[in-house]
């Protein structure tokens, strides 16, 4: 039987409580099942579709720590059919002597007949200072 | 006097042109004019608002050297608000003895009554191979 969210916002609460619970049956319940659907981990590849993307999930629940999320500064870009969030991910491991810099994520959540599920989440790791003057840096 | 773009892929066209180009006010009519709109370049922290916006780009236009993109594997979610491309881009430099590494995009672009704009960019690095055992990277 699959969850149904009734809001961008319920899934995207799902993902993060999958994410930390690495429970990867309850993180692909918050996934579309299509084809389309896109996750770029922190300096990872994109990855397209549910085969590709439930492998690298479970990858990472193999080998991750135990960690919470607190997210922070949500930005959200609405409509029926389609909803986009951008949010600052703190990730607090107990044995960290500093806070780590945010790991700033794009997710979109698609709305079909049987309510909202993720199509994208795109992260990426920001530095606190911006390496403009580094060469391979492009923009 | 402002620039309409038709569809979400004009918007795109003439983003990636002006960015080629280092031309700041043809960048800066690509972007929505509110508050709400972000931009994250590679490794870079979150941007958000005009003023910020237009700084870096500006910053960038002046340290940038001359380059050409080439943009591939374009995916799409769009209705008749909003429109969501990831795609990578290729950065070609004449002067690189091998090729470099897509960055990936997620673009987000924003219908109103005067056509659509860009709401969001949200650039990052990917390497060839996930670095999915090195202990900073956690998803």
């Amino acid at each position: 039987m699959s969850t149904v969210f009734a809001t961008a916002a319920d899934a995207e609460t799902a993902f993060y409580d999958a994410f930390m619970r690495r429970d990867i049956e309850a993180m692909m319940q918050v996934w579309d099942q299509s084809d389309d659907i896109v996750c770029i981990h922190p300096l990872g590849t994109r990855l397209t579709g549910v085969a590709a993307i439930r492998a690298a999930w479970a990858s990472i629940f193999s080998h991750n720590p135990q960690f919470r999320f607190q997210l922070a500064e949500r930005v959200v870009y609405a409509d029926a059919q389609l909803a986009i969030h951008i949010v600052h991910e703190h990730i607090l491991i107990e044995s960290d002597a500093a806070r780590r810099p945010p790991v700033i994520a794009t997710n979109v959540y698609r709305h079909h007949n049987d309510g909202w599920r993720m199509v994208l989440h795109h992260a990426s790791p920001s530095q606190t200072q911006q390496p403009r003057s580094a060469p391979e840096v492009l923009h």
